[in-house]
């Protein structure tokens, strides 16, 4: 809040509103205030804002003409919501670091397992094989996505507010637009074309940003967890000391992907109440705005430990390639149906292949053979890896996009 | 869902793994089998999903060999997933059409009433002049906004989606990729890096900006409630028989207008539902997925709604110009207090300034007198007209960006 | 609708409001008045909601004299609260008979299982052993519950809603006490201290019991999820046809625990919607009070549903208990660290017990052995069916509940 | 947390399982034992949850064999759950007893103002007159239902969590059932069926019972912004300095209710979290249970401040019955229609009635005259205070019923 009214104060010298040596004097009050968090609060209970103590605070200590010019033309919500948007910068570039971090990770993992067969699971039951390639691969395109959205975000959505007490900015006489133009330069948000006071799509779109970074993330993590599962038991977590049972010592919980989940779980309901907050009152809410304030931070701080936790447990994971191969032959051929039904439908019609196959699969449940066992004179069963369809190519689609977006970051 | 099968054979004909011939009987069955939706349902209960006996119908509907190429390479969720994205560009281009003769009508009030004063209103306080045409312009960015970031999602979000049971398109052996890239030609969809079955960022994103457009109307909807509230009355819904009460004759309720809000109010826990349905397990979900089907129509069709409702409201709004120029005398001159403030500034200082005014304030409430009656002698009040900053200003921005979206929207 | 302003007419005339023999005419007007949903609904447009209508059709259905008392001394609001409550109790009715299908079986479960042996699962990670009949009456205590629970909301949540244009029942002069206490005779809801317009604390608990109640059924349906999937396959959905996948024959998807899941998944967001709709406006709500109509329709759908999938799941559940005891066996003796830790605590002390087992669980792992094996000659690795605690307890427990809930419904 | 282990050690004596005089050295060791939040969870971030390092710095803080017992019997789960209840009973008792005195207000407000008449409001319309009296007691017994329900769920939901690493209390041998009862009974909280480590229905419950609080708080506080608004000015904030803005000197805003508002918005989100939690894995959750922590404390805490804040602004509200009796005279009359429909009715029939004042209606907007001005010689138009129905009745059943709650709740 006090970056916010120090560019205030020298936007308002820029466009010749403040003397320019008023607004230094502000400016560097700005800088060297030091503001008592708990006693702000306390003093923020009459207003309803802590604005209005804030600049008694940061008044008193300007000296002379000087503190007359402190939050010129600005009203509470502005220096709020301005304020808001530097701190989710803030935020933003600590989530996008360790989203680069996890992606980098997950690039490492599709290109190293890029033949990595294991079965594909749809509602939970083996399907058909996949590579963990493949898997790693679309964990590192939800990243990428997620990343180059929130990037757009910050460009694009983190704007500055600046409309005075009803959005005219009348207090500023006709210098308004020239101020609030300076004022997001020079804090480097977006300009936007009105003030937003109450057309809140800014942390809106903001929140829904967070929220669908964290989801991303969520079902990341959700994969890694039901991997580590003891039954299954494909990837581990790798830190040390990590997952450690205080009554177990045998357990390797997956800690870090069960805390990505757990932050990534509370994020839908604080995108609502964000969402919910929008319909405000005329030229400033009573009750919707207010509820935005600790709203915002929160889905920030839990998307950042969302991210975080997943970087780590990406960096560190274990993978189990052997056990892959073993899970596989669980269902002793079944997870090859599809296979065998697509090799027989060009000579028998897929509803002939379909009912073979279907038979025979039932066959072999029933009698706890192998399928290749059962179908032994009618057709071969082939194995898992001829057929694997375009996931290598799929996996190379999705490290050539995370190449080009680490060289358009770079940029 | 039978677009996307009709458009699936064609695809795979124009991949060289179906006979042409072939795929265009399917693409006829397609457009010409009527699907009777009850029955369909009922037959899902066993599958957990639409698609299984839909395909079994299609199949019966196709004649020979043509029949076993039906539902080629896909899985149950592809079709569902492509024909949820082909049903929400429909939905989105309702919704665009709404919006923009919304907007259309915003911009037509926010340039007649340019001039018009009214009291700016914070916490539902009167707080200092602004123009209607300030407000209505407002309401316009919000509109156009939500307009350019729908149009924004129905370009780049909307995608298609194949990836056979578990991504790697396998029983379409090396030709997944060709496939799936004229799948989406075909159907005008985006063509994703690689599947996206369980990376449910696209409906997520969907579901949050049709949520953000629903509060940005909420938003507007709101205000409307408010300004035509009994003690307000300073605009009024014009539909004939529009708001009529059983009881009360006399009433004229903002029927429009609250419609609007009740659909808005709808939509975040909606929203809510998708995004806490994106962590979905390995290669297909367990009851995430499953979760978005209704959700995402009731979405769009709450969103749709509100459209409507704020489009009719805006195009029928009757505006009381009198009646905002008495409201603004209720507070005998109080909301002229920061104007008084303001040009007391330069000749006490802000502080002394501000002092003043809120003695002068108090005494004028104690004594049941005008603001102007109790300065006399020291200041004068100034009218209320000239006290509205860069209104006009911001309300040119506002038009300027709306006739600018139009052209790139005709484009 | 049409019940309500039967039972209102025939309430006025047990209050002496209204002559009998009119009374007696609406009130069979109403039961035999057809009317046309959609119809309703087109003409609902201009009064925003769908009473206005109603009582036009219901008036003009009525002969005579005893017209002029249709819809006597109600607002529209009172006819549509008052319908959602009888509609919301035949909900409940359905939702209950499921769950008490439900409950049995979950009951008949935990005796057949009291002694079967399988591993306790914290995380997704093999703990310590716990009995089949545990998780069962674990389940049985959750549906009980919920039981209980929405048979108290049923008695005592759902009352008549009588308060006239703005709740002081006006039009009735000083008969409304008498009319409003025989309407909720009449109906057989409960009656409220005072009219409950915007007072939404009733909607509000009924939602919230429905989402508990989703919320235990969903807890329950991820339960049979995990222990379906492949890996695990402790148990099976039995339905014949059932999870039936198009292209892969060999797949036994969990198709009712999984809808089931997907419908609880809903239901958060939902409620969310009904909480935030209490804040509402003075006599009358402008959005909040609409925007409950629909939501809470769909939540009693939901939940239904809900309930209905898990009533089959669980009747038709398969456990494999030969499954369970290899299981059991996967991590070698690991999942009885904390009971020879137990043991050896009494000796050595807990932090010596918890080191040395801590040691021979690593070199179990790291070797390849089983725990027993390493351990050998320091301690015994007993047999899991000796560290159950007090499961078989906990069990007879929730039966003894279960009979007693049984016993008090009956009544 | 360490009250929840020295109570464990205490049951666990109890029971016979663990010496007297360790259990006292348990004891003794929690209640002088000083933890350092912010350590304790840079511990936890290993284990994924504070009880881990929390044992084993209590565990150090025990002298001799008695730190073998420190613990007995528990998993993580058991100390965090069962802490949260104890956590939840302070939080609920402070919200009680906010409640409690904005009960008393809003009964007083009730008693003194039976008579005051005052504009009923319906889609913010006036409707018909209603007494100020039974706004209040609308508020009132809002109060009371959630006073009444926060106390049973006090009572009955918050209970005993113990159940040992996955439910079964294997290392408490056959005294598990005795200890538990022991442990509920000593911490006097309810004593579950079956330890409820995945049923997750009391934290849902109570999540539920303090958002559907903090509903009904917020409806009350919208009231209050409403009837404060600049136009409306029929009810004020009496706090001295309250509600003053920055720049504005004579608004006095409605800070108490806006701020309780705000607090309100924030809960049906948090509950939705609450309830999107209960489908929990198996014998413990990953992900959905770590969710719950902060979330219910948040919820308790919003919970308390908006109580805190309806307290306030109810004990201080400040009533301006001129200001209600001449909004009633804004409409010239209209406000009185279904007052003079309902006097009309016996002789001209419901439909003439309301036919005849519908034109008068119209007539008295279009020519600016007042209603009983044009039915002047057709009927008389009476006195608001003679069309207030049974409010007087109503206001008096709320106050029995807050004093017959009063008089259970000191029992």
């Amino acid at each position: 809040m006090l970056e916010v009214e120090g560019a205030l104060a020298l936007s308002c010298a820029d466009a010749g509103v403040v003397p320019r040596a008023d607004a230094d004097a502000i400016a560097s009050a700005c800088s060297t205030l030091r503001i008592d968090p708990a006693q702000l609060g306390e003093e923020s209970r009459g207003t309803g804002n802590p604005v209005v103590p804030l600049v008694r605070q940061l008044t008193a200590a300007v000296a002379g003409e000087a503190a007359g010019h402190v939050h010129r033309g600005a009203t509470s919500q502005d220096v709020l919501d301005t304020a808001a948007m530097l701190v989710s910068r803030r935020a933003l570039d600590a989530v996008l670091a360790d989203l680069g971090t996890a992606a980098d990770a997950a690039a490492r993992l599709a290109e190293a397992h890029r033949e990595t067969v294991m079965a594909g699971r749809t509602l939970l039951q083996q399907a058909v094989p996949v590579t963990f390639g493949l898997v790693a691969a679309s964990w590192l395109v939800a990243l990428d996505e997620a990343r180059a959205d929130l990037a757009d975000v910050r460009e694009n959505v983190l704007a500055a507010q600046l409309g005075g007490a009803a959005g005219t900015l009348a207090s500023l006489g006709d210098r308004g637009v020239a101020v609030a133009a300076a004022f997001a330069r020079r804090l480097d948000l977006a300009e936007p074309t009105i003030p937003w006071h109450t057309s809140r799509r800014r942390p809106a779109r903001l929140a829904s940003a967070l929220g669908e970074t964290a989801g991303s993330i969520g079902s990341i993590a959700l994969d890694l967890v039901l991997l580590s599962q003891t039954e299954v038991a494909e990837v581990a977590e790798g830190g040390s000391g990590q997952g450690a049972s205080s009554t177990m010592p045998h357990k390797r919980n997956a800690v870090a992907a069960v805390s990505a989940l757990a932050c990534a779980r509370r994020t839908p309901g604080l995108v609502a109440t964000m969402l919910d907050a929008m319909p405000q009152e005329l030229q400033r809410a009573a009750g919707g705005w207010q509820s935005e304030w600790e709203t915002l931070s929160e889905l920030a701080r839990l998307t950042g430990s969302a991210a975080l936790w997943i970087r780590d447990a990406l960096t560190g994971l274990v993978i189990d390639t052997e056990r892959m191969r073993q899970n596989l032959e669980l269902t002793q051929g079944l997870v090859m149906a599809e296979a065998v039904t697509t090799s027989l439908t060009d000579s028998l019609g897929r509803g002939a292949a379909h009912d073979l196959v279907e038979r025979g699969c039932r066959q072999a449940v029933e009698e706890g053979r192998t399928l290749a066992d059962v179908l032994a004179g009618t057709t071969e069963v082939p194995d898992p890896t001829s057929y694997l369809g375009v996931a290598g190519e799929l996996v190379e689609r999705a490290l050539a996009a995370h190449l080009a977006l680490g060289k358009e970051a770079s940029r």
